[in-house]
Order: C-alpha cells, then sequence, then structure tokens
C-alpha cells in the first residue's frame, strides 16, 4: 500500500554551458521533480519523475505532494486490477483541474506520479515497461486509457479493433527489437548557443559513431539559421538527414518564409514552428510548405491537442513527451490515434530522463500499436544519462531495447545527493564550474 | 519602486452549501491567490488575484511569489511608460514558460500579477481601470498587447485602425455606461447541487428583482438536464433568456444529442459542452445544433486557443476570463481579435473577485473596441462581494460602472484574516457551519 509520496528537487546547472540551448530557451538549467512512491513496510515503490528546465521545478515538487495525495491508501494490486486508476485519482480531482485542466505544472506533477506507478508494476512483474505492456491483451491495454473527449476520433473498440489487428506479428516485433534495437536521431551537435567549430566538431564526432540524422536549432535570425544549415550540408554532405527546430519562436508567415529558404539544404521536418496551441497555424505552414513536414508535440499538452493536430492534418510527425502527457495512459491514447491518422510517432527526448523514458515508449508503439519502425525515430541526446541506474543504450545511432525491470527511470542517490536544488553541493558552491 | 511581493492564500468554504456546484465541480472551495505589490517607502501598490476552486491555491501563491521577482526593482513609470513591460517579464521567463507554456499554474500566477499592476497604475491616476484605459490613444492601448503567435490573424496595424474606428464615439459612450451601467445575467439561481425548491426560489427572487437572463448548470443524466429546462420555464415563462452551461463534461456526440434534447426550451447558448481545448470539437457541435450558439472561454488558457475559436468559427460568444489569460493585456488582445470575427464578449465571472474585475473589461469593450452592448452580457453570481472594499453594484440586471480608482479588487483585510488558509478562523473551527 501507498503511505507516502516523496518528491525531490534535482536541477543540473546545463546553462553554464549552453547544453539544451535554443531560440526560445537560451539557458535551461534541466531538471526534474522527482518522486519515489513510500510503500508500507518500506517496501521497493516506483519512482517518477517530471521534465522542466529549472525555476518553477519546486512547483511541480509541490504539485507531486499535494496531487499525490489521492494515491495514499491504494495498493499496486488496486492499480494492476484497473490500469485506469491513478490516471482518474489524479486527473479528475476537480479543484486541481481546475488549474489546467489537464495542462500546466498539475498534469506535469501528475505524469511524474502515473510514471511511478508503471514503474512500480513493471518492477514488480520483473519486466522492463515496454515488455510489460507488450505482454498484456489489446483489451487489457485499452482498459488504461480514459477515452472522454477523445471519442468522436477513436472510440473505445475501434482502439481494441487496433491493437488487435496488431495482436499476431507482437512475438516477432519483440524478438527484432531485442536484436537490433529502435532507430534514433542526436540533437547532441547544434544547440544554439554553440559556435560553429564546436557544431563541425560535434557533427564529424557524432556521425563518426554511426549517427545518419540530426537535428540542429533555428529561430536565430534568418540568415544565421540558413548558414547553419549550410553548415551542416558542407560538414556531412547530402547522405544524411537533416531536421530544424525552431522552438516556437515564429509566427505564422515568419515560418513559412523560413522554412522556404532553407529548404534548399533538403530538410526532413521542421518543429516547433509556432505556438505549440495553435493547430490551425501549424496546418496553414503544413500546406504552404510541404512536402516539407511539420513536427511537433513536446509542448502539446493533452490528448485533446494532438487529436486535433491529427484531425486538421496539421503534422507530420507526432512527437509525443512521456511526462508533458499525463505519463504511460495518455500517451497510449495519443500514440493509437496517431496510428489511425497514418503518422509517425517520434518522441521528444533530451533533458534528463527523456531518452530513458520514452525508448519505452516507442517500442510499445512498435509492438502494439504501428507495427513498423518506418519513419519513426527517437531523440537522442548525449547529457545526463550518468545519473540513471540504467541508463540508455546506443549502438550505431540506434537504442537498444531496455532490458532491466521498470521505466529506467530510477537515479543514483548520489546524483540527487549532488544536485538537488538549493542545498546540493552543485548549487552551494561558490565557484560556478 | 517594487521591492517585494506578497502573496496569500485566500479560500471560502463554498462547497459546505453547493454554491457554484456543476458537472464537472461537485465542491469548489472559491478561492484566490492574493497579490499586493510592495513598494519602496510602504507606498500604495496594487492588489491583484487569481481565481482557483481550492486544493491547489497554494501552487499559484508560490507561483505568484517566485515568478513575481522578476517585477522587483521597476518602478509605476516603467510600467507606466511600457505596459507591454510587466507582461513580457513574466511571460517571456523561460524557463517558467517550459511549465506552460502560457497555461496552468504559471499562467494564473501572471495574470495575479498583471493585473496587480494595472490596479496600480489606474489607481495612480485617480481612475477606474476601465476609464483609464478608455483615455489611451489606440496607439497606447495596442502597445499592451504582446503580438507574437497571432499576427496571422490581427497583425499590430489592424489592431489599431480597429481601436481607431470607435475612437470618436468614446465620449459619448462613457457618459451612457455612467448612466445606465452594462447588461449581465445571473448564475445564481441554477447550480447544479440545488434542489428544485432551492431554484424555484432563486428564480423567481431572481427575476423580481430584475434579472431577465439566467443561466442554469446542466451535464447530469440528459433526463434531469431536460426537467431543469422545464422547470426553468415553467417557474418564469417564455419571456426570459435561458443558457445551459455543461462544464466540459460531454463528449461531441453527447453534447449534440443533449442540446437538441434541450432545444424545445428555448436555449440562448450552451457553455463549455466539451473540453475547453478542443476547437475542432466546439466547430463540429456549432455546426449541428445551429442555431443555438456555443459559448466557451473560461478555461480557454490564452489567446492562441481564442484566435482558433474565432478562426474556426467555433464559438458564438467569447468568454474571455480575467485571470485564466494573463491579465489585462492578454483579455485586451482577445477582445480585439472576437471584434474582428463579430462574436460578443460575454465575460465568465462567478467565482470570487470575478464579477469584480470583468466589469472593467466589458465596459472596455464597450468604450473602445466593440461600440456596442448588442447581444454582450457579463456573466453575475451573487456571492462573495462583501469581501471587497469596492464591491459591484447592480441595479435592474445590469452593472452600474465602478467609479473608485482601480481594478476593484482590493478585498477587506479582516476577510483575508479570516478565510486565509489553513490558519484563517473558518478553516480552524471544530464546527464545519
Amino acid at each position: 500500500m501507498i503511505v507516502g509520496i516523496d518528491a525531490r528537487d534535482i536541477r543540473f546547472p546545463t546553462s553554464r554551458h549552453s547544453h539544451g540551448s535554443d531560440a526560445m530557451n537560451p539557458d535551461p538549467d534541466y531538471s526534474c521533480a522527482y518522486v519515489t512512491l513510500l510503500m508500507q513496510g518500506g517496501k521497493p515503490g516506483g519512482n517518477g519523475l517530471t521534465f522542466t528546465i529549472g525555476r518553477g521545478n519546486d512547483l511541480c515538487v509541490s504539485a507531486i505532494q499535494g496531487l499525490g495525495k489521492n494515491l495514499i491508501g491504494y495498493t499496486l494490486d488496486d492499480f494492476e486490477e484497473d490500469l485506469g486508476l491513478a490516471s482518474r485519482l489524479l486527473l479528475h480531482d476537480s479543484q486541481y483541474r481546475w488549474l489546467g485542466p489537464e495542462k500546466g505544472v498539475v498534469h506535469l506533477a501528475a505524469a511524474a506520479l502515473i510514471n511511478a506507478v508503471w514503474d512500480a508494476l513493471s518492477k514488480r512483474a520483473g519486466q522492463p515497461l515496454w515488455r510489460y505492456i507488450s505482454e498484456m491483451s489489446s483489451k487489457r491495454i485499452a482498459s488504461a486509457i480514459d477515452f472522454r473527449h477523445m471519442r468522436d476520433y477513436l472510440p473505445e473498440a475501434e482502439a481494441i479493433a487496433r491493437l488487435e489487428a496488431q495482436a499476431d506479428g507482437r512475438h516477432g516485433r519483440i524478438a527484432t527489437l531485442l536484436e537490433d534495437g529502435y532507430p534514433a536521431y542526436t540533437t547532441s551537435a547544434g544547440w544554439i548557443g554553440y559556435s560553429d567549430d564546436n557544431i563541425i566538431r560535434r557533427l564529424k564526432a557524432a556521425h563518426a559513431e554511426g549517427w545518419r540524422h540530426f537535428k540542429i536549432k533555428v529561430g536565430g535570425d534568418l540568415q544565421s539559421d540558413i548558414d547553419r544549415c549550410a553548415l551542416f550540408r558542407k560538414t556531412l554532405g547530402n547522405d544524411v538527414r537533416l531536421s530544424v527546430d525552431a522552438n516556437q519562436v515564429w509566427d505564422v508567415s515568419e515560418a513559412v518564409n523560413a522554412v522556404e529558404a532553407m529548404a534548399p539544404y533538403d530538410i526532413y521536418w521542421v518543429e516547433e514552428p509556432i505556438s505549440p496551441d495553435d493547430v490551425l497555424g501549424h496546418k496553414a505552414i503544413a500546406d504552404a510548405v510541404a512536402p516539407i513536414r511539420i513536427a511537433t508535440g513536446e509542448h502539446a499538452h493533452n490528448k485533446v491537442m494532438f487529436k486535433q493536430f491529427l484531425q486538421a492534418e496539421a503534422i507530420g510527425f507526432c512527437q509525443i513527451d512521456a511526462c508533458r502527457l499525463a505519463g504511460v495512459n495518455e500517451v497510449l491514447a495519443v500514440m493509437l490515434m496517431a496510428d489511425k491518422a497514418n503518422i509517425p510517432v517520434c518522441p521528444h527526448a533530451g533533458g534528463v530522463g527523456l531518452c530513458e523514458y520514452v525508448q519505452h515508449l516507442s517500442m510499445i508503439d512498435y509492438v502494439c500499436i504501428s507495427g513498423t519502425m518506418e519513419e519513426r525515430v527517437i531523440e537522442h541526446a548525449a547529457h545526463l544519462h550518468e545519473h540513471f541506474c540504467h541508463p540508455i543504450e546506443i549502438r550505431n545511432g540506434r537504442y537498444l531495447a531496455p532490458t532491466a525491470p521498470g521505466y529506467s527511470i530510477d537515479m543514483w542517490p548520489e546524483s540527487m545527493k549532488q544536485f538537488e536544488f538549493p542545498h546540493g553541493e552543485v548549487w552551494t558552491e561558490e565557484t560556478v564550474t
């Protein structure tokens, strides 16, 4: 039985070296609100986190502590029996719901808690999360989903039918994953705060490691965006994929102009061109710049937003986030809708813990939902993996299938101690390193 | 100069009598995070609040304290000189922005702070807020707006032109407001937790006071919704207006069915039928139930959402909220877009302090933007006004124009002391009253 919720404010001073910098976020300090479910008798619970970029991470910690009370008194058996229970206990609390609804700090907090429950359940089953879910019946997977507000696009019966259609091939695909892993792309070479020399060096190193799909940050002044694309092609040639990410800084017409100016450099996708809430704006851009496709989702706050992006045919890639959406349950809902729309799911990662999380989600998508890796890639960034007990493993630009039980989000106690805000040693040292 | 931010957690135990109850929110405790700007030398600053319904109000208080640091060191002259400054200082903080962006707890907190700055500026000018803005040039009003992410619908030059088109008639409309006030409707008779007898008694009393437009809560089971509409017409007849509010509980097809079932009772608008994020869903319902019109907005979290509701012709009434949107600045942006779309602005109120706030906004809309009161009404609920130093004044179902300097949101110190959570006496009494 859950008897308490431990939540901690962990922050990494990534802004000191411009790691993670982009046109909207010049100085992120990659952070997380880290949850541990405290079980009766000190039995092992689950861990979860939600990702932020610094100031305000304390709000997520407080929201986890407050909202998390709704889980107290329930057992892992309760959650196992009703896979939608944790999600309902957290998202249907009407007083907390008012603060979103289903968005912002409260939703981020719910994500950390819900993911902690899934971590606990899959650990108890002795399986990595992706495998735990891959062994469930279609009906059971669908039982995790709250179909309220999405039935007009995907009702429950149709969701189950979509899962059933892929049920036969699951075991073959599990074997493929264990053997070959899952394709990926890297963002680590092109943060906006990096100098040209730094970018060239990082691109060459990543290429040597086997990467063939890269993303660089744009959204500065237009000429510098074009120069970055040119630098990329000059450094690595035309046989590799290039995606660009503007992190929401443009307006619709600016986005169209910018994409047209970068088009000669063979752009695979254009990510977050405008406000992440603007379904109709994305549609207008997508129509104007086709066949270049638009990607968004890391700030799409719930299934209703994704439903509309898909209904409107506004996006070409669906970038779910493991803890912007309310955990595994809501991600399953979105992946099923993306499958219906025939739009590839390419999760947002980087940050801290996001790579560890989303590898499971893409693998669930492959095994249970889409049945294909075609056009699908998991984002990769090279930072902060050393703080996790079971960090991601990359080989030749692919994620290896995780094998440790759980959701891969356990952090080393020593890391948490060192980086806890504001009293960990990295934040109290006189010298900024 | 602002030297500090005071933020307090004020909660009223309204759930004890089902005041404010609806299908989504059965037991709201109307609450607010109340801000006071602390000025150098103890000079008078401004007050602002953001409205919540209980649990999680503490998160808004914390967010105000953290985000509010961005205002420290600035003077009222700075804010007067650049009407967009406070808004930019709060909404463009990239680390806090990540937690939304521009939605949820952080946006609610920004609203309270921005409104406090407007309160301070209009108090210093010795004018009620609506009058303070009504005396500004068109260009100056537009300078308060951040046009990022809305230029595709309403660029700055067009916004100024729209304001200019109404500039000549402003003084006549100010005189009209001072004489006749502004039309309103009341929600106080039809909360979902009220018994039929209670509703009948309240409807009759409100009618006797001069009210002619009423809103009742629906979204229970369909038969009870129909019964409530029938009860309304039986009690007050057919010469008064009836709007209904489902508070988001339906899916698209449920909404269409329900509205068709209630249509014989002559429904003026249907409010919040589904998820407040679902622009395309609202459009589908609006098309299906025309000529009955759809209203939403109290949970539409920013100008980009309203932009889409208007672009898609998904709503027939635009229900701005004074502190769900990021304060006066973002409300001005939305009211100008609604004017372009020729959709009446009918603000969300009730709650605590919302009536006090939005009367100013509707009056600014009338004087500076739309130039008409046609089809426009301000929501009214009868609770909690006694806690404000300058409460709303209603006569014959109309709001009288406020005359006290500021944004009418000053709360009595005694009220705050009594209702502060968790140590105020109303929360520590043994006996629940």
